[in-house]
């Protein structure tokens, strides 16, 4: 694909300054285009916006020329919808396009679009510049709805799966229950047979209490700890209970000691709550089950033959009916429901992820999950203002955002699976892909980059940046498994660190563990094994979280692709305050040279200082033109002058 | 793009056997997918369908080797819910595409994707082959809400504007609002202009009813009467009345004699009813705007100031309030209902077009469409289980189908616009591009298709079949103006008789009319000119309308696309009764060369019959090869042996 030579929107404050405030119904935004001095020339620029579900065009005028030579086209759109969609349409530039072509990732690749004139007619939307007509689903969007947390944008998410983390002295003395299966914390997890839910390692709250020192070398701000309620399994999605913290874990008051401990620290925590299902040793299903006139029935999904719908047709899991006014009264209503008390003192819970959130409320012909999201984000925010939810989702999650619900979602979609194919081993023989038969495929930079823009083009600049930009999870493989070696572990993360959304980074990943499935990779902290720590990825996890927090427009800059090829992708984070540029290469290849980024420097020109990486200062040539390095794999970040 | 060598499936009948018959929620149906013998080698074959939210895997099987050497695979989808989304995944052929290589128009161009092994995994959806993942908006889907009616798919639909089409003797002696000019027959239309709304002509109900041997000529089944209600314009979209036929038009009972002509050749007549607003002289606005405390008041949104809404701020449209309850009495509940008395006898027309169908119930934070559109289509199925729905809408409107509201579209978007862009006159001058600034671009075939299959591709094979395919209406230029002389508008009107979706003809476009935009396309049928018919052009029609009744693959078969270029579209029509092969030239050009879709021939090798546009039978080279013709424009269609 080489260098892309495109005129640039995104919603970020750059090019969409009103809209980063916030919007009410009724106002007017400015909304800017870049044309950089390589792309095909604009003579002519409007701005599409679909108000009352009809489009509306506007023309949009020259705002000023930079000194590097790009363009800034000025345009406005109104806020008439909760979502109002936007796009540009562009003319001029009949002739061939810049200097070394340039084909969008979304776009066709067509060069005899404009054969015969037209006027070089083009629409700027979320995948980038294309020269036929498409729908308008990557159209940029203008929200109304209330903002995520203003705090959520600067977070960089740790995960905890509780019961490997870490074990505080008080839990030798606690009796286990029958289906524990109590592992020393050297035993090996087993990641897939019988006793893979069972194996009861130990961990607790007050563990994770003392070793927030870890986290804080780290570098991250915000803990996320996965289910923590009463269960029948070391994972605790089967929740028996929403009342009360799992005794095992130290119980309410180990959360309450733990929440104290991370606000502390000016840290904030996130719990995890099942809203598709319950376990089936709930009371809720106990009753339901056990009394079919009881309040609790309608809870569930019962059949005329008193079967029930569960998650999978696992039948432990009894999935939640949320046509039922009850179960909305229990889960949302009132400060002691299950949304609410968590979030209040002493707890404090700072938000939530929802777990299976891509199946709450579908069912047959039950279509509530936009309603639920909606009920629990209201929730939330009466409870306290400044809380995030965010919803668990395994593949398209973008028709479930910018509905005035979740904030955001994880992102396996558009981040980890890309980042995957681009960076696995080439001996990684995982038998799936996250949940997609066929294993891992091979994919080159180009190829993740089209999925990247794909998925970030269906959804608000907002939601994009609130999601979780994850390598692995508690449900995954680990990254350092899937790229085998230190090396692109460190492109990877570098990824993770440096892109919009929100990193989530899974405990232990930091250290260079492995694990080849959800399941596997549990894998208890090696607090007793300080020999078995990748301190070099430790290394690279701690300046690359450092670099997060010093460098703003990592959390609030807009996303400007300029090169993708199979080896390479290179991008621009941009805000009023200043620019990075970005190089992850997963080989070594021919270096890759940009034009036109920067203007042709005098004798003083200042180089391009480098902010991550270790690759020298970049110093443009007499024609402007960067090379950057070609060894890899390796990440590098520069700021430009 | 050269030779397309896809994998393919689609919701026709060769490709989803069990679909076409109606589906139920929990029914299972099998799904095929075509590797024809050119295309990349498929190993495994999953198919993917999403449900209750969550994707899911089933591997498939091959089914059957067919005599040209294409692979079939059968698997099978559950309809979960009321839109159940699929896909298929693919893996195999490692190496390079098929013979002449093979880029997805939706695809990534990305050739660097399987490099280094995976599998030469890619997934089939409704844009045909992408090596990278994209989101689900472009998977299959199998719908469970009630079908349109049969006779629907069989409809060739002739669009009437009453008052331009024919004027009966009891024309002359109406007298003439105050409002309206009156014009001889022979006055040119002024499309645009103080007068343009109020040039009355006089064409009425009888008039049409005294030409329909002329429909008859033509070979079209279906009427479609742009309004004809009362109202204070030639166009009578401004409604000041839903309950009587406009006496200008002959009342009642010139609708009831219409009606009785047209039911008495076997045709259908469809009406034209505006649900986002009603014209300010209609007694619901008098009674709102007279008195705040009225019932009607509620029908329309009136703010605090007295002022009100309407459509696109013309203030003679005022906007009709879905959120109002008494709104929904009158337009649905009951036979005497707007929605419904129309379609009893002794009127009994056969359904309705929405006029601005796009914008009803939108409005600020109100997003009442699909629940509009919804309860529409009840009112009609309730009044006659025949009744057709199908709804205006002038850009994407792939998001309000498949909601169990409109059966289908105007499809200006995927249909209308990219044939307008391949195939407009070198030397057009329109100012605008059905309301998009800056003309009508020139695009290559390939970005004609590209934009066919993206939108295409977002909605069910039904919703795409049962979307009227127009090259122009009232309100757009005249397809012979855009494309300039007879050759290029037959090339138009063979894509529209022969693509799937229901033809909508233009009364005029059959006689070569010039229009240059809406309002200046209401031309008078030049009944006494008969010297002013194109009577080739004529001949054309009526051709290619017998063509598409004799030939049941142009009504219900699939549609592959084998071939793109500048200048040619290639594509087949398959159904289990056979195939046709397709050409739509736009200019001469090198002969396009097809590989692999016949076997190579022996001696007594069939040849491939010529059934429309005069070439020879295409005989097959000694490899199979085909050879098409290189002269254009031309239009050519030709049965598979």
């Amino acid at each position: 694909m080489g260098q892309l030579f495109e005129a640039h929107h995104d919603g970020s404050s750059l090019y969409a300054p009103g809209a980063a405030a916030g919007v009410n119904l009724g106002d007017r935004v400015s909304v800017f285009v870049r044309v950089p001095a390589g792309a095909r020339p604009v003579d002519n620029l409007w701005v599409r916006s679909t108000a009352d579900g009809e489009p509306r065009f506007s023309e949009a005028v020259v705002d000023r020329q930079d000194p590097n030579g790009d363009v800034w086209w000025r345009g406005e759109v109104q806020a008439r919808n909760p979502v109002t969609p936007y796009r540009f349409l562009l003319a001029g530039g009949d002739g061939a396009a810049g200097p070394a072509g340039s084909a969008a990732a979304g776009g066709s690749a067509d060069g005899g679009g404009f054969a015969g004139g037209g006027g070089g007619r083009r629409w700027l939307t979320g995948v980038g510049e294309v020269d036929h007509d498409v729908p308008d689903a990557t159209d940029f969007r203008l929200v109304t709805h209330d903002a995520p947390p203003a705090w959520a944008a600067d977070a960089v998410i740790y995960q905890i799966f509780p019961d490997r983390f870490a074990r505080s002295g008080a839990a030798d003395g606690r009796e286990l229950p029958e289906w524990a299966i109590r592992c020393d914390w050297d035993t090996p997890v087993v990641g897939r047979g019988p006793e893979t839910p069972y194996q009861f390692y130990g961990g607790d709250l007050d563990g994770i209490r003392e070793r927030l020192d870890h986290l804080e070398r780290l570098g991250v701000n915000t803990v996320y700890l996965t289910p923590i309620f009463p269960a029948r399994s070391n994972h605790r999605y089967d929740a028996a209970a929403f009342d009360h913290v799992d005794p095992l874990l130290g119980g309410d008051e180990a959360l309450a000691r733990l929440s104290a401990a991370v606000h502390a620290r000016g840290w904030r925590l996130l719990g995890d709550i099942t809203s598709n299902h319950t376990g089936d040793a709930h009371p809720w299903f106990s009753a339901a089950v056990s009394d079919v006139s009881s309040p609790e029935r309608e809870l569930y999904y019962f059949g005329d033959d008193g079967d029930y719908e569960s998650w999978l047709g696992v039948k432990s899991l009894p999935k939640l009916n949320w046509g039922s006014a009850e179960l909305r009264r229990r889960f949302v209503d009132g400060p002691s429901s299950v949304a609410r008390r968590w979030l209040l003192p002493p707890y404090g819970l700072d938000g939530w992820r929802i777990d299976v959130a891509n199946m709450t409320g579908r069912r047959g012909a039950d279509a509530l999950t936009l309603e639920v999201a909606a009920l629990l984000r209201r929730a939330v925010a009466e409870t306290r203002s400044d809380g995030l939810i965010v919803a668990e989702h395994g593949h398209d999650f973008t028709r479930d955002l910018d509905a005035d619900g979740w904030h955001g979602t994880m992102n396996y979609a558009g981040f980890t699976r890309p980042v995957w194919s681009w960076l696995r081993s080439s001996s990684l023989g995982l038998p799936d892909f996250l949940g997609v038969p066929g294993g891992v495929p091979a994919r080159s930079g180009s190829a993740a980059l089209a999925t990247m823009r794909a998925f970030g083009a269906l959804v608000s600049w907002r939601s994009l940046v609130h999601s979780w930009q994850l390598l692995g999870s508690h449900d995954s493989a680990r990254i350092r498994t899937v790229v085998g070696d230190a090396g692109r572990q460190e492109v990877a993360a570098g990824l993770q660190l440096t892109l919009p959304g929100t990193p989530m980074v899974f405990a232990g990943d930091e250290l260079g563990l492995r694990g080849e499935n959800g399941e596997g990779s549990r894998t208890p902290m090696p607090w007793d094994r300080p020999e078995s720590w990748d301190d070099a990825t430790f290394g690279v996890y701690r300046a690359l979280v450092a670099l997060r927090r010093e460098v703003p427009e990592l959390r609030h800059g807009g996303l400007r692709w300029v090169y993708a090829d199979d080896d390479a992708l290179v991008y621009l984070r941009e805000s009023p305050s200043g620019s990075v540029l970005a190089l992850a290469r997963r080989a070594s290849g021919a270096p890759v040279r940009l034009t036109g980024l920067v203007a042709p420097p005098d004798a003083a020109a200042p180089a391009l200082v480098n902010l991550y990486g270790g690759a020298p200062p970049l110093r443009p040539a007499a024609d402007g033109t960067l090379t950057l390095p070609a060894d890899g794999p390796t990440f590098q970040l520069w700021r430009l002058p």
